[in-house]
């Protein structure tokens, strides 16, 4: 059994831990709905449930971090990292949503590669924080890797909007620029956690 | 005469109820400027001046804070708090400056509806500041409140988008997608205010 | 010699100026980039390279920030400077990049007297930031003129998006509203720079 920090605050990396499953799920649930856009509606549907649940986590997180005398990590970084992790689904939601609001008939190549960058970066940033709770070393590996896939991102983003300005309607232009942007700064704000994690695991190092 | 926790320092809970006026006025002229666009200059120019109202009150919060040693209210979130209400007034500006800026001839119904709910959620946060001072139970209720009308000015975000992409020219697109979307972000950095506010009522209960 | 307040901990200020030069120099190169356009694509090089030297200096302010005990000044107020300088070198890569990525033929006459704010509101920001190794009281002088640029970059902005939207392509208004707003956005990034500089010299005075 691994050692444990301050075994009567399990329950924040428990909510953590939670919320990194959350992040990974809702990133599947998209890449899914781009691979099979038919079941679109019904898959943005789970995107927005597993929102919804990754609201009450961090509401959770956030009360009882208020009302926690003793924590088991500094509370600012707490509640940088139930911020954080909160911002990614938001984000993927907005994603999944505006697909659909935007009656986007056919989601492109560039945004089903986009995807799958989202998914791999979600994955990564919940083994990051897995590693919170027995401050393994392995955290450095996997924040590396976040970085690695945000830039592959953002490379992904300039591509596409280079591409998008050669020859498409200025209507397209608005809503594909809105869905890339969005699905970039997904990696952005992992990117964001990722960097507390660091700064949490070198203070108690 | 109701109990006070720090009477020393009563000027904190002056100015943020002053900051709190000031939120409420802004929305209130913002929504008579859209209701009786003639006088859409003068009012532009009514809430532009509270907006410099607004900065100087933010400025003294913000000094005042830095030359206190002891503070009823935890030092990060007052800061936080003068920030977030700093940050809603600004928001109420940039949507009556870019109506003008950009030569609205004639605001949609739905930009007056959006006014309407801003109106209600600027009044609702202003209650929730005001529990502070006595930390009134009733505060939960009035966060409750502004998280139900951000949910309303997203819904009402979102089909007033799905519509301006059915048929408005582009540039139409362009200039009303920023007005809708800064509008409705004002309730998203109420609920920002009201979040920050609920932390600091759990933190003292 | 000036008086020294923590002799032991130089390093901080060390770094900050060093990211003060950056600033400074991506500024610079970002001003050249636009008076001779010929040379766009070394010069936004020479930017990338900068950042990529700001976020190097970056890291080693935060991991050094998370590794010492005893800090020159408050923990929070060193990582705030720190990301906020960082945002500053982002947004000026990201105009750079963009000029370049969007294939503009020739930068406007608006987009190079914003480059000249830019410049002057880096300069300035840079002097303030010289101030916090000393505690020099000119610092006032120095945020005042970045809220000076800062409302000069504004009002600039106001003027060049009314005329965007005066008979230029969607496209073109779509390209030039990002391209503007970004360069306004750094002079807001140098303001929350001094912001953050003038609440670490009044809690010290």
């Amino acid at each position: 059994m691994p050692f444990r920090l301050i075994p009567r605050e399990e329950k924040f990396f428990d909510l953590f831990e939670q919320q990194g499953t959350n992040i990974v799920s809702a990133a599947r649930v998209l890449e899914e709905l781009v691979h099979d856009y038919g079941s679109a509606k019904a898959k943005a549907e789970q995107v927005k449930d597993l929102e919804h649940a990754g609201d009450s986590l961090t509401h959770e997180l956030v009360k009882r971090l208020n009302t926690t005398f003793i924590t088991p990590i500094d509370r600012e970084d707490i509640y940088a990292l139930a911020s954080r992790l909160d911002d990614v689904l938001d984000l993927i939601d907005a994603v999944a949503d505006r697909l659909l609001l935007y009656k986007i008939t056919k989601p492109t190549a560039g945004c089903v590669d986009m995807a799958k960058v989202i998914v791999k970066t979600a994955e990564a940033t919940d083994r990051a924080v897995r590693c919170l709770r027995t401050l393994s070393p392995y955290y450095h590996k996997h924040c590396i890797e976040v970085n690695r896939l945000e830039n592959e991102a953002d490379r992904l983003l300039r591509d596409l909007l280079a591409a998008l300005f050669e020859g498409v309607e200025p209507i397209e232009v608005i809503k594909w620029k809105e869905l890339y942007e969005t699905m970039e700064s997904v990696t952005d704000r992992c990117e964001d956690v990722v960097n507390v994690i660091e700064g949490i695991v070198l203070k108690m190092a």
